[in-house]
């Protein structure tokens, strides 16, 4: 309950606790041209119940983390290399977008539940380092919820909810 | 700290505790055919560190809520009259949808965090009282912070995300 | 730990997720006029962790819920028909009743903890729908756990507490 | 938010983490024959947000401390001196009354928001120290809450809730 | 989850929430001439989830409790017999330490996470009782996690920490 | 009280939320040849309620972090230059030390009040960033409170406690 080592002192051992590899860049060559190396609950048990994760994510030149939000954690986002734009948008009814474009050795925060966004505006690779506030935070990316989801939402919800005609809602379904 | 009723003991009133008016229908002449009077610290001071807050929708016969999400709460929605799909689509990477009709007097419980939406599926007009585990549990519907954020997300990034051409988004972003 | 949808994402279903017959009346034929119907982690098993859950209640003309109170939440309240004097005490050593006569559409909260009760005084049956912060919230009714727990608290400390004779404690002690 | 400690560094002093004269015996003549001296938030300031507080309770040879719970804290208590019945009630629906004879350097666990009382036993005065799990625990003492409040819990319903004659109920409710 | 009476009511009994003997002292026959009686979730089964504990501390005329912090628990402490110097740290930058001599009946809070420790400054054996917000606080006594870990911290590290010469790390690392 | 964003949504921008430098060196040129570069809720105004910072630490080649221990929070560290010796202690009573070797891209965990501590191995300089589950984490660094608090804390008891001469802990004293 109270925190993880004081479990089952006489079984813990230093690999419950550690992950390696997370200086290897992901592979980009995908629709988004990001990769995302999570380092969480499911890569280092010992993380049960600390409240904490750690996540790598690249960048390709034109790559782009599509908007999404976690559920359960605060993100604290830090740039290794390369420039960004980095935005979230507040809750209704404002839906403000919070939004700024990150040199090398800045730190930007996304505040829990809040919808957010990274994109790659130089001219090379980009790395990032963050950090999630669970050790189990998830993450829902709009455009899989919405038009990915199995099975799918109704047409006819998505067509009013977006207030588009039908075949685009379709259209756009069919490529999640 | 500890529960508002000790604070100041000396000056609170039941005025501070309650609200009047959640029997009433709201408009639902709206895009949407939907209307949320929402009961939450804003209305409630006395709600105020006591984790819940409450809600009524009216539904239009055509009437939907869109899919939206709640940063900070679960929501156990019942239905007064009619008759609702409802559904909740679960966080990467299964992005399942759980959706079930729902008929007066029936409960279902939207996860803290999870997108979810409502659809009246009768022919006449419904109801639902909500609650929520936060005096302030925030909204986040989706087309809005997607595609009426002030400032916009910009065109190049949604025209990713979602798969789509930039003029299929902007088109989308007029109506926002 | 972190929202039961995470856990087991592949055997969640929307069954676990929902309950039905809010809608129906309960039986007010009792010593008290009232009938509570439920909707907590015992009805959903999929509330568990996340910290609601809801209540229907219905008062013949002349009834009541006794004072009691919850160990582990705030409710809120709603009359869905008729008419209902509600209040709370706070704690020592103010006592104060914090009270109204709430109609059809009124809202009231009972902080969490506190001493509360419900009596109808309309000359119709009357219908709530509550929720609470709590998954498993609880309740002890006064009159229950101080005259009626199993095995009896002695006449002795009772005579003392509510400073009467020991037979007028032992009469009361009889009927529960 | 995070610990007082952190606040204010430069202006913390000894005396705002201590309070003097726990060693002080209670005056207990009164009906109760139970004197409580509380070491909450009130009394120190360095207790805030830290979560715990402690309280001596002294009992005449026929002392009790009246059935109350803690809208907001678990209590742990220890016999300095003498002798005492201890017990609580479970909530509904089984009411069961936990209790057990304590003697000099017993220890007793009262969990959060579950009624309880204690009595002297023994032919003299008896001690015990408590803690509480919160800077601000409160207190409502039954017979108080219920016919002491301010103004008065209406006749009518105490009397249903107790199922005797109204005459009692206004018989106990002249007593506080 | 939300506490122990409420998981097994039908199982519960007295002796899961009872522990007895903390009026004896304890042998304070050793280096420290301290001798520590904890009452933890490991005693008594039933501070489960509930966030308490209570410890009794004796100490020889010249007895101390090494410095020491807990990870998970603020202490609340009463002196029961004697004098005792006692005293915390706050954490970096300011390092302050705050510090006080308490006579019988003084209450001294230390705040969760800071380095304390208490001396016994009278001529007679000394008692303390405490409580500590967590039922499983833990307990890092500063030399021993620093000389006395198992396996050793290297001497190199220690002796750049403390600034001083291998040779004493060593001569210090032998006695733990 | 439920996140930042949603306090003043009016007043809020993007340097609420963001930090410059953290790609910049630290000075490692002091005793312990370590340059310590925190981002928390004192760097970051936004990140007030959200639970989570980050720091940047730099190592000299022959540069250690001293043993430390963050009253509130969990840490997870990435290595991104170098080579680096770490480990925790477990509280008492088995003070088990859990150490790794970590080479670029290893990730681990310390997990919330345990000592802990860093060392580089490798012949050139280190790099590491951290997260901690607190807006506000502290930190307290073993040597300055044990043998650097103002005022000192007395000799007698570090004597004791480290089982040295009290010329070696006035030595030590002098250091700090």
């Amino acid at each position: 309950m109270n925190g993880f080592a004081c479990k089952n002192p006489a079984w813990v051992q230093a690999n419950d606790f550690s992950f390696s590899g997370l200086h290897n860049p992901g592979n980009t060559g995908n629709p988004f041209g990001s990769a995302i190396t999570p380092v969480t609950v499911a890569q280092i048990p010992g993380l049960n119940t600390l409240g904490i994760s750690m996540v790598r994510i690249d960048y390709a030149p034109w790559g782009i983390v599509a908007p999404h939000y976690h559920p359960r954690a605060t993100e604290i986002i830090t740039v290794i290399e390369g420039s960004l734009e980095v935005g979230f948008v507040t809750s209704n009814p404002d839906n403000r977008l919070i939004s700024k474009t990150l040199q090398k050795g800045d730190v930007f925060v996304f505040p829990v539940g809040l919808l957010h966004f990274q994109r790659n505006v130089g001219h090379m690779n980009a790395v990032t380092i963050s950090a999630l506030s669970s050790q189990n935070p998830g993450v829902s990316t709009i455009a899989n919820v919405i038009f990915g989801s199995k099975p799918d939402i109704s047409t006819n919800i998505l067509a009013k909810a977006f207030q588009v005609d039908k075949n685009i809602v379709q259209q756009i379904q069919r490529k999640f």
